[in-house]
């Protein structure tokens, strides 16, 4: 037996490790990235800008010019805190490492899979609460987990990731109020959704967002932010990995979160092609097509995981979910332009054809 | 009381946040950081290979073409295996999470400041046996402390940080050999050093190496590799945050890293500086100065703390070390270029005319 399968925690060495698909000339609708490339304009711009930066010296450890241009993008009160990470990952990673060891951290069923991953590389115990059938969280099993485990953190998506609803703000506000637990909203959808948290943050002290720039354009820079009060900030700040956001990050995203016009623009075409995409799969008879307030849509569809092959073959991604709890024969698609879109709902119609 | 007063660990609210001493207009000789700014053709070139980033779309996830450009660049043999990380911090991190809660860590003391603190973090013991006065491990209470704690992790800084020297090769050997702990030799200044236990990874299945660009003219770019077998990196993958290593990073490194003889030449630069710098502050009667084998010197100054005060108005900004114990009227100073090292050397000795 080699030697780290003896010195391994056996939890970590039975998960499963990532893989992501691959996807070389493939359209990519599996992953919630904007389909918008930089226009060559801004490329330029960016780059000149990125020529002055010293790349041999540490990044500003506080990382301060780009944490006010992005409270300018989100309209972040300067009366919050704002803790950058390397996506939200590393944020969700941070908040599990300021629990203690075998704290609870309890979540809704289906939503975003590294909370729970997340909970068990920081030695944390997991629950969650199934979502009720129409992927609304179920208040009454929320209220009873939340007396019987005490948990020290909820993770709440919301929109809620993979189902793309937004949960009733009357449920999540009797969370937020019944419990001594940090309740963490994750709005890493937000710029697609018509309802926020941001504001309560000044009402609830225990309440604590994560946003990110992967949604709006800017996956491949990895950057998610974590909002809550000042206090709460400068605490959780201890556990932050000196100078964690490298310079390379924090001189692009200080100049092209600056470009707040084209970000929006973008996001509009986006809301229409989900309205667009959402009218075209009702129309197809076989499909269960869910509302979304994010920027993909998750359906339900007779032999999902043939309709996922077939789309492959005609080399269009998207994710599915079949096999997740709740979620048989589910499938989710992100939104991509209106030519993308328009191939993948004509690939759909031909398989039901 | 505020909510997170009341939520936190009593630990971490301990902890002193982590500042960094403001720099402007300064003379940088406080962090290792190579003095040497990318050339202007360089960042030239680089900068039209970053324009065909994809920056809408998420990271490689493996970041396999940077792999390949590192191992090229550090000689490591195919056999072994490669992790990347936003900074050794993060695979530090990464390497405490693999732990149980409440395991042992054990290091030497004074060494790098992040073990104890990542492993403070992640619910482990810190535990560390002082060098002796020369420097150099005290290998009989390193024994006695294996025995004795069963760590489950030992960091070894090779060259160590602060003091600037690599430790007797046949104790660490002794170290790897006498213990079930995973042994990670941190080799951050090993572009400095004339010994490395990379070639050792073949022999032993628990030693594991960290390396970084951040020494070597990129710490901007806050990249840290991990290397040990195939069969250790393959499990430690698992813990891995997805797609944790940025586009901008992936895309920058890989172009940057394979100007080999540049990053070489540079190197031989800050070698022969060292020693020109040494033999200068030998010459001062008044200094004990520690021989070393990474870019900083480590030096005892009679009033240091005023001597550290001089020339921070003297506009150089270099590490006082003098409150850390073991290191009483100890100060670090980075090699610069030859025009900072020679202003350095002059404000020195005109401190002790």
């Amino acid at each position: 037996m080699s030697f780290i399968n003896n010195w391994l925690r056996p939890d970590i060495k039975a998960v499963n490790a990532y893989h992501a698909p691959p996807s070389t000339n493939m359209v990519k609708l599996d992953a919630m990235e904007s389909p918008f490339p930089l226009s060559d304009e801004l490329t330029g711009q960016y780059l000149t800008y990125l020529a002055d930066a010293q790349l041999n010296r540490y990044p500003n450890a506080s990382a301060n010019e780009l944490q006010q241009t992005l409270r300018k993008l989100m309209d972040i009160p300067d009366e919050f805190g704002v803790l950058l990470g390397n996506g939200s990952d590393e944020l969700i990673q941070l908040l599990a490492l300021a629990c203690d060891a075998q704290d609870i951290v309890l979540s809704v069923e289906p939503s975003f899979v590294m909370y729970e991953m997340i909970a068990k590389f920081a030695h944390l115990n997991y629950q969650s609460i199934p979502l009720t059938n129409d992927f609304e969280i179920d208040a009454g099993a929320m209220q009873k987990a939340i007396e019987t485990h005490n948990p020290k953190l909820i993770f709440i998506a919301y929109p809620n990731n993979p189902t793309g609803n937004v949960f009733n703000r009357t449920v999540i506000e009797r969370i937020i109020t019944s419990t001594k637990a940090m309740v963490v909203l994750d709005e890493a959808y937000y710029a697609y959704a018509t309802d926020s948290f941001l504001a309560d943050i000044a009402q609830y002290p225990n309440l604590v967002l994560l946003r990110t720039i992967s949604k709006i354009g800017f996956a491949g820079l990895r950057l998610g932010l974590l909002i809550a009060t000042q206090d709460t900030v400068s605490q959780l700040d201890k556990l932050r990995l000196p100078y964690n956001i490298n310079t390379l990050t924090q001189v692009s995203a200080n100049f092209l979160l600056q470009e707040k016009n084209t970000i929006n623009a973008n996001v509009s075409i986006i809301l229409a092609e989900r309205q667009t995409l959402f009218d075209e799969l009702v129309k197809i008879n076989f499909l269960k097509v869910h509302l979304s307030q994010a920027n993909f849509i998750l359906f339900k569809a007779p032999n999902a995981n043939e309709l996922f092959e077939f789309l492959k073959e005609n080399s269009i991604l998207i994710k599915n979910l079949s096999a997740t709890k709740q979620l048989t024969d589910c499938l989710r698609v992100t939104i991509g332009t209106e030519e993308q879109n328009q191939k993948f709902i004509n690939i759909v119609k031909s398989f039901y054809d």
